[in-house]
């Protein structure tokens, strides 16, 4: 059994389904493989898109891209809710980063400078200024900013949408798992895929990898991508408002408390996702218990009224974690292209990568932000010194 | 549309099963109405047989009955094992009732001489003989008494055992929901039924109604006993151990932490059932962020390895409250048996309960620790003093 396509995309999470949608919409033939378990690392999200409260010291080109990411994505937004004629829940409100004792936000204070001497936006607040603004927030949240820069999307709304677009833009998806991708310097490559009633392999003019972690274990990439990529665990909750209480939050609130970080973001119905841990524990999904003390403690820290809420949800998710928690986007040879290790900003850089790999496959440049995160950076596979030549 | 029985009874808890099973074991033709919700408070219980951990102060005739009916559950399990060739997980390890803070011990060291004051057997551990007994407790730990004649059971896999009993034993089920049970001096009671597909009614020689807290709720019941049975929520948390790890108790536990109770009970196979909240939220099962939070705080603040733990559930059961914390068990009228109100003490009950109402059922005398139990401590209803005759 074959097939064949212009484009394989393999891995069916918002990257892969974003990817699958614009290059059909661009014209191309599209095969998406996707094995079908659910266990996308972009269903355990929780859709932050958030540049300016993610930013972290030393990380400045990763800034940059997110921040041309964060630019993209509305209009994105815009055409995948016309085009499917949902709503994936798109909120613009910001984030409201709080410090709840005085180390939080000496913390805080000094994260926002450093943003701030990028030029990003914030706002100080006091404490009765943060309460002005969510009324829910403990008495002891000692004050925090306003990141007027950050949105949010509902990440299962904007899954479930991308996934509507690409089959009606003629995207076709073949269940199974990608064990291996075979490509040599002027041959087609070819695809070879395991599962019951699959096919044995998909020939094409250009195969995407974005099966997340999992692209390390797919044969056939470059030996120091696949090393370059790892799960890296979190654990998140889903709380829904008890019938006939009101939303409690309406801005994303990001809380340092107790030298600990939790966020809580809110969606149009009132549910707050609540996230999350960041775990090296290999594939490893299960929901444990202290993780949901921990996050139930710091959101019921900052936000007393949470404990009120139904607990709806406990989920895991291996995010694709890299050397660098730079995501790695870009030729990998002779049509092989590969866009994964998005860690902790898959959702808001989907589209941008999108556009990037779509570029890439019709012969246009990316945008600038992407020479950072281009695959040759881990070409060299990490071998001990002794041995390299 | 009607069907006839000997019996009828009303609920498919564990009450409501062992009785069929032993009215049908004593060549009674019964009937089993039940809804098939699953929301059976049998289903959410720890399964704990606690007759000493669990007495409090004041409540004699009822330690009384909890001593006769933990007498007599392992030869009721035995019987039941051997019926169905399932193990139902009865554990003779007793309850370590273990205190956090200094508080906390004086607490349980006053309630432990009053069981003692009744005869119960307490062995006082300091802090290290209770580390002995198990390695995983807190340093904390202040130190406990050994309850022994504290027994658990698997309480799903004993609800199974006993709908198989019943099933092999020709007890016929009907599901839906009964609306109404019509008595009349000298007449055969009528059990009305609500539900698709089910007869509208069902006549027999007697009913014995044993449908929980919704108890309350059906219709021809003296007024006073539908009075006395309220819902009362439990919510209660259930931990596996991940691959690879050894079980981590050997004891029931049972904890006073900070003012607080948790109890943590161990099955065979490794996995915690931790319990459990008590609030009065009348029909609500959700289960609360809140809740999770603080059975979690508790539990690991005296076992810190449950935060390892897988958290495999989270639940909320409807316990059958009464005025008295006492079961309401006894003739209600001509034909009618209630078998209700078993609060916290169902699982424990339940062999001693059908011993009762089998006894009734077939012209005998229940065991005279029965006596404080009748409906008729309920028979007047509870009318203001004004409109009093």
């Amino acid at each position: 059994m074959a097939v064949t396509a212009d484009i394989v995309v393999v891995g069916g999470g918002v990257i892969g389904t974003a990817i699958a949608w614009q290059a059909a919409a661009a014209g191309r033939d599209v095969v998406l493989v996707d094995p079908g378990t659910g266990e996308s690392a972009s269903l355990v999200a929780a859709g932050m898109l958030a540049p300016v409260s993610e930013s972290l010291f030393g990380e400045t080109a990763l800034l940059a891209l997110n921040l041309l990411a964060v630019r993209r994505f509305p209009q994105f937004a815009d055409e995948l809710e016309e085009a499917t004629g949902t709503q994936v829940g798109l909120r613009r409100e910001g984030t409201l980063a709080v410090a709840y004792d005085p180390g939080d936000y000496a913390a805080l204070a000094r994260l926002t400078e450093f943003r701030r001497s990028l030029g990003l936006g914030a706002q100080s607040l006091d404490a009765r200024a943060c309460r002005s603004l969510e009324p829910f927030l403990a008495p002891d949240v000692r004050g925090g900013f306003l990141f007027a820069g950050d949105y949010s999307v509902d990440n299962r709304r904007y899954a479930s949408a991308l996934s509507r677009a690409a089959a009606l833009t003629g995207v076709r998806i073949v269940p199974g798992r990608v064990t291996a991708v075979l490509t040599a310097d002027g041959a087609a490559p070819e695809v070879r895929l395991a599962g019951a009633g699959v096919p044995d392999s998909l020939s094409c003019a250009a195969v995407v990898v974005c099966a997340g972690w999992w692209s390390g274990g797919i044969e056939g990439l470059p030996a120091g991508v696949s090393q370059a990529v790892r799960p890296v665990k979190g654990q998140l909750l889903r709380l829904r408002l008890p019938a006939a209480m009101p939303p409690v939050l309406h801005y994303t609130i990001r809380a340092t408390v107790r030298g600990t970080d939790v966020y809580l973001v809110p969606r149009a119905d009132g549910e707050l996702v609540v996230g999350a841990t960041s775990e090296e524990r290999g594939d490893d999904r299960t929901v444990t218990a202290g993780a949901v003390h921990d996050l139930l403690r710091d959101a019921m820290s900052v936000l007393p009224v949470t404990g009120e809420l139904t607990l709806a949800e406990t989920c895991a998710g291996l995010r694709p974690g890299t050397l660098d928690n730079g995501p790695i986007v870009g030729v990998a040879g002779d049509g092989l292209v590969i866009a994964t290790g998005h860690y902790r900003n898959g959702i808001l850089l989907s589209a941008a990568t999108a556009d990037a790999v779509v570029a890439l496959l019709t012969g246009h440049a990316p945008a600038p932000e992407w020479a950072a995160f281009s695959p040759e950076r881990f070409a060299a596979p990490h071998r001990p010194a002794a041995v390299r030549p």
